[in-house]
């Protein structure tokens, strides 16, 4: 059976959701990150990077939101949840999800895991960095709403995996300085994607 | 026909060689970022977000290098440039291209682009950043090396569009600050690389 990695407050409520919407079996394990739980020696076993989500499935293990997506679409391909026979469609999804992994997501990360990119110690930097955050989440909102958001679903008329991803990724708007009512169609997702029974069941798992 | 957009010393390098290794017709056009050509009016049609690569294709424009990449290796088949029919080892090349473009390009652009994180006129964050560059950039490729790399290829026996990607960014090691000798698979993998006739083709375009 897969198993799934997860910390609240974390990016793997998106894999999680997708999950569900699979309709798959899977074990849901959570760490959390208040223990740092995800750099325990057996955790680091599962994936050397301390992150989640990682997705244990029969043929190895997998780790990065845009890869656990892909596995899950093509590997339940009758859940409908990418474009598979399309390879147009399907790479716009592509890189719908490596702006979220590279771009939004980056950003948002310079909130709170600025050391990343300067020395821990160094305040003054980790300040900045947080500061800068409303601009650049803003930004990579502003991209997602105008550019992307094709409606009702990101991708388009059809469900995918990328909505868990934007939905996942909404949740921390306000936390991050982007205001809400700036982004009518995002706002309307994520009600749209609250409504889902599998989105419900999932944030009970998410619940602080 | 396919359009590529690239410039000299970007990660354009990457799609530009796996369009050459699938031996299909491309034009490419290179943008010099001297002049600023990435932000033209003209180029923010093509790509908003003033970046490179971006593919034009007869059916839309692609942007983010691993969906060109993937979107490369699915339509055409032939080449064998990605395991399109196991979507385990698919999703493993796909969490090798998240790795890439959202930590190890990420950590690359804490060198020159780290105004993307705080303000430009922070030149004390700005250093303190580009001081944390061979850190980051020796760990991410400690990771390529030793968890990631299978051999001879990235992701195993046959060559993918993997390839191409980690041999670009092994080509910033050295200005990076991160000693080559410390990676030996990475460097024969270069070494290997360079000796592809369409690696060779395609580096005279880059030739600074």
């Amino acid at each position: 059976m897969l198993e799934l990695f997860f910390a609240k407050q974390s990016v793997a409520l998106a894999s999680h959701i997708a999950l569900e919407e699979a309709g798959v079996e899977f074990a849901a394990k959570e760490l959390s990150f208040g223990n740092s739980d995800q750099l325990s020696a057996d955790y680091l076993a599962v994936n050397s990077k301390g992150r989640v989500p990682a997705l244990v499935t029969p043929d190895g293990i997998l780790t990065e939101t845009p890869a656990i997506l892909t596995y899950i679409a093509q590997s339940v391909p009758d859940a409908s949840l990418a474009p598979l026979d399309d390879p147009f469609a399907f790479a716009k999804l592509q890189e719908f999800m490596a702006f979220m992994v590279s771009t939004l997501h980056v950003a948002h990360a310079h909130r709170f895991r600025g050391y990343r990119w300067v020395d821990a110690s160094d305040e003054a930097s980790l300040t900045a960095m947080k500061n800068k955050v409303p601009e650049t989440m803003t930004a990579a909102f502003r991209y997602v709403e105008d550019e992307v958001f094709a409606g009702p679903y990101v991708m388009g008329a059809s469900f995918s995996v990328a909505d868990p991803y934007l939905f996942t990724c909404a949740r921390w708007m306000a936390a991050d300085g982007v205001n809400p009512a700036e982004f009518p169609k995002i706002a309307a997702h994520r009600e749209m994607m609250e409504a889902r029974p599998a989105v419900q069941k999932t944030l009970k798992s998410y619940a602080t």
